[in-house]
């Protein structure tokens, strides 16, 4: 059954091509389709479009319907092209015609954004808490490692001083960054479409306000044109803010597998998170977090792939947007995914002490030393030339002793501060205001 | 002179390679280069690394190259190879030793850095004015033009009626969420790095609360690994912001372009917003919308330049940084006089009036009849069917009745609640503090 | 059971980071898996690494699992992590020892790379096939509509005249520049990596060349870092391929998109190919083209996907780039479906005849009009100012005759000229070497 | 002046705006749109639209003009909007009316065309002519160290002997897939677009096998409205053949700065190719290795920045191709810079011997010891399995020795045949052909 079946018979092959992956990716979006449903029903009852003791039949059915859907067992049937028409055949086969009625004033270009919303709405929180319980392990690790010192590079270069607390406190502090971005696209993300009907808003005397408060929206994108404009330009801003956290796991795989590496020897990992080679017998690679950085630089390449299917269309609905799904529902759950190995491969990595013995990283106390002459009132840049040829001549032995006090440095990390900020980002999420909204609907 | 010459001669080729377009762009930074080192020298001055009476000639001689900078005639001299290195020269000139202690406790690094967080905070608010005041013509326009009917397209086929007012109101509204991830990318930018130094912190006791009191900054990019690990990040979560409000206008350009097509008639624009041909005589064409969405699609691009940068390289800096400021300093201008640009001309742009009396659109009624009958109580399908046959039949003939009531609709276009939307969003910009500041810096 | 297996036990959830998707993924690679391992048992035993007798029987086992991928019936069995595996598994229970010894002197690296070249030269083939199918399509309408006149746009302003041969022939000559780039990515692609083990040789005594003869490749990747190196790399140039050829589709489907609105009404579709709105009763909407167009926009992301997944990684294997293969290898399947359905529903279009009558087109032949006075004698500046000033007066009335003769242009269309372009590309894939020797190896 | 000036003023701002950076980019296509403007004149008084005498006045003054173009003098006036105009202005300047009549039967879309063809063609042979040379030096530099022997890695872990000979030369062959790349993107370059005109031909009887004669095209873009449809679509082929050599360089960079680590200290660079450090007075950093890996990265995103500029565009011209010349244009230099600043340091850097002996290597024996076991009949397995137990329990000591034969191997570069790979891609461009049709049209 189609919706849109106006009676011709449809080619099997376009038909394929035109269904897609829609059944499977529409499985994503099912219990927030049962949940637009409730609120729509509520709303129509509420204008008189639907007497109150069908909407009490309609709510009940959406409600099994929304238990399937959490425990896994809801499908779409062979030959049902979506989860809009999935839902409506199992009402009007539970509920005859009420089932139909549920239509009214809306499209499924509505659903589907609004599906779409109140999808995106819920990952972004999972991200959220799953990136914050990373955070946790980062400023653990910091406050455990952080007298261990290490070099730091510039250039790859030997440069200075540096420690496993500043290293792992510095991740921490960078998705405090991305959860700004994340709360942006939150902001984005949490404002309800619904009554836009194809963009061009109904006659029927849709109450969009009381659906917004039944779904728990902070508010309505107001303009039926802008409402479904915003498809698709939801989805990249979201993508943005995943891109932003996947570029900070990218990043600290990358460390971890240069650290991993015989030539540096900074950490190691447990043979569980390594892995052999078929023909070398002594190798221990570090994959997971090569993987990890592949997964996360595929996710960096979303902004692009969105760009370049919904740009330079003209205003109003096409069909194109049907294949941003492909490429975005499945990317929460890639990410999630990284999170969690992140969080667990960091938790479980070792690290190496002692490593600033190693001859080689003598040269990290050079500024140091150009700086204790400085405090003791040596012009800069006599100090630097002093120091520096002496380090040309052979002749430079550092005196070890590192002496940084101030805010962020190593010796003084301000973890608090940095869970201060997290702590204020976080709080701005308005996940309260949701719960109760969504309870409130299905109880 | 360059800072970090020892002695040997430097190969031309290789001098004018790694110099690149530095001493062109670092004219970008120059004014905020300026504040950063009365900053900096102020904080110096506090934990006693500079005398009293050498911050004061220093802050007087600063002001003085700022007022250069703000008149235009600043210039980094032949020979001189970046903004840095010319302020210092300058003060060294007048001051001799004194000048060169501005640099203890800081690296070149860490005023990039520095310059760069000041100048995109400079920049973003005034893409923010601009944006607003482009808002506000969208509005105007929306009101002006509220109850002019224009067909909606679906599939670029003619759905449903539409309106001008709902059309300028929608790239208004759409305006609202792209400041939603400015303001976010102003978050990120107005944190203060000073004190990272090259990436490891310094052993002076620099009071970097203080500097980020100094410069109106909001807060302290803490941890210093994290401070220099957010260059090329910053200017990445920047691109993201300032690509969604280049896709707005895109999207607006292109629906112009579209509606100025003899094939659609829908607007007009004077004279001076067109251009003709060489070769053929009649034409009148949209060069500058064009123009406009080839700017902003370039804008676009952005995000994937700098990610193509920046990413897998392992923490700490890397002169690969360099060229992200080819692509990130010119990028504001641009975009700033795009939005100039749709401002004007959209405030110039003329409509045409009753284009749904043209038979062609006579089928934008088809669902207000179909709902005229649900409203009547006819179920949605069987009305649904009715219309279609009728259409089919070639007998429909529309009763161009639109009653459109809900939030958002043609007739309620809920202008103060998205003008409310954007006040929201807009002040949580906080330029007061920013404002004090700096006065009180220059003062 | 894992080849690397060394017997500490790893986590589930790592395990299923690691595999991933290569249990799916992986059977595209099965039959050109195997068809590398009798290339490479051969090899071995002609070297002296494997007895005569024991090839025969590896061979004879190699064709039954070989016949398995032909017909749908290999499978890589629960617990079994990647093709490769599979295949030496598979050897083993039919063959004990022996099925152990294919894998000497290479590693699964090599495996990998060797299945991805077979794959993506067989691949590319099938493009070509379909997309030289398209071509003799649009090359036939164009020659059926050579006299069907349309309006030229520029700007998307009327222009001059056009017609649907031109329209029609230039995609087709499109598809000629696509494949001298397909046939670029073919070359690279053509070239044995076999012998390379893990990207540094092997201290057996391969005969390269002989396993490049079997096989069919025109030459071999000599140097084995390279081999290796071309790993990512070749998937990129692939990308870049066969992102031309989405292109042409994606702008072709652009067009019909446009053409097919009520506001051009240039092309119509059979209903199989248009699909109805569920609350618009009148629409016949172009979704197939709508889809078209967004799957090959999705396939122009792939380069970006690519290069962001493998840049910026030092030589040497990593495990990155399993997550290519994500994205590359079901990127053919849709392409090739992008190509059918092209085919097909540009086959089944039809035109509005006498498009041009219609009054808003007749300035398409003001530039006729001012060319026929400047072959009078008039100098062009002259006649470009007087018919224009006809227009701004309102008086011009075209003479409606067109005489376009040169090559190229709407009286002479060249298509022979094209399909000898196309015919001269096309005849540089040497399939008959491939085809000879893959028949060989499997006799 | 401009040509379509029709007697209204146009505002300043819209002026800038439209102009944008064409004055400064038109400077790159100076001398071939005299080229162009030659044959097409050449090719009027053929078919008899310009009696003798007066192409005989043009051509000459046509070459003046040309050599201003050589010598630098040639420039674009004050308030003459692009190269075509400041011709047309010479010519007529020097002789009247007659210099207006090179404009019949073409329009300034034919000649940006035009001129883009053949810059393109002329800057790709720099390219190549460039690239050719870098392969030499790496040729040359893999012969000089090919017994100096290097850890190999895989997933960054010491994994196998490599040698400098091979990852020399690993990047040579690299670059010759790139010029098969280049060669493809030089096809479609170097094909005729001239007499398209607008993009809809001319009544004009213009012998366009006459011009592509003349300027040395291998053939002619027939259909005309394909000859506009390549424009950014020749630059987006072109942009993936430069993206393709800008990889290898990119690459071959991140190897240099790892190995120039001291974690590595594999290669040594000459002082003039480091800089130093403000701060750090021991640094000596390879800038110019990072700026090059920079500089390429951003080169591979311009297929990018092309696509989102002319993708989701109908056929016909945009205004938009404009901005794609600031991408395009300039990115030649860019790479031919890079190219050379390559091919100098690259020919500068020294090794640094007997790097295998350092302890910490030993493992990349172990591949080697397991091999030796299997030729001397032991099964891979167990072979495998005897070495790594030896490696887990410490007691793994390598015999050090190593025999690669293979064609490709450490032992067996096949320099010489990786030289005649090479020899044939380039003979393969047919510059010949050019350069005698343009000295023949110069003469």
């Amino acid at each position: 059954m189609k919706l849109w079946d106006k009676g011709y018979s449809v080619n099997k092959l376009i038909e394929d091509f035109t269904v897609g992956k829609d059944r499977e990716l529409d499985l994503y979006l099912a219990p927030f389709d049962v949940l637009g449903s409730m609120a729509h029903g509520t709303m129509l009852s509420e204008i008189g479009l639907l007497p109150q003791d069908e909407l009490t039949k309609l709510l009940a059915e959406l409600k099994e319907i929304y238990k399937l859907t959490q425990d896994g067992s809801f499908v779409i049937e062979e030959g049902i092209e979506d989860v809009h028409s999935q839902v409506e055949t199992m009402l009007t086969k539970k509920l005859g015609d009420i089932g139909k009625k549920i239509h009214s004033g809306r499209s499924r270009n509505d659903q589907v954004l609004l599906d779409l919303k109140l999808f995106t709405r819920h990952e972004l929180r999972e991200v959220l808490e799953l990136g914050h319980r990373l955070f946790g392990t980062l400023i653990k690790q910091a406050e455990k490692y952080k007298s261990h010192l290490m070099p730091g590079y510039t250039h790859l270069q030997v440069a200075m001083p540096s420690s496993f607390g500043l290293w792992f406190s510095a991740y921490a502090e960078s998705l405090v960054d991305d959860f700004i971005l994340l709360h942006a696209a939150y902001r984005v993300a949490n404002q309800n479409p619904l009554g836009s009907a194809a963009g061009y808003g109904s006659s029927f005397p849709l109450d969009r306000q009381m659906t917004t408060d039944l779904l728990g929206f902070e508010q309505m994108n107001y303009n039926v044109v802008y409402a479904q404009m915003g498809r698709g330009k939801m989805e990249k801003i979201v993508a943005f803010a995943l891109s932003s956290i996947a570029a900070t796991l990218s990043k600290m795989a990358y460390d971890v597998c240069l650290y991993m590496s015989q030539n540096f020897g900074f950490v190691k990992l447990p043979d569980e998170l390594t892995t052999g080679s078929s023909i070398m017998p002594h190798k221990k690679n570090p994959d997971v977090f090569e993987l990890l950085r592949s997964h996360c630089n595929k996710i960096q390449a979303m902004p692009t792939e969105i760009t370049l299917m919904i740009n330079n269309l003209p205003s109003g609905y096409f069909r194109d947007l049907q294949i941003v799904k492909e490429v975005f529902l499945p990317a929460f759950k890639d990410l999630k995914n990284c999170l969690e190995i992140a969080d667990f491969a960091l938790s479980e990595i070792s690290i190496n002490e002692d490593i600033l013995d190693d001859d080689r990283y003598k040269f990290v106390y050079s500024v140091e030393d150009v700086n204790k002459m400085v405090i003791d009132g040596v012009p800069f840049r006599d100090a630097y030339k002093k120091v520096g040829m002496a380090i040309q001549a052979g002749e430079y032995e550092p005196t070890r002793e590192i002496k940084h006090s101030h805010a962020g440095s190593l010796g003084n990390l301000c973890l608090p501060e940095i869970e201060a900020k997290m702590d204020a980002v976080v709080s701005q999420f308005n996940f309260g205001q949701v719960d109760q909204a969504i309870e409130r609907l299905l109880k």
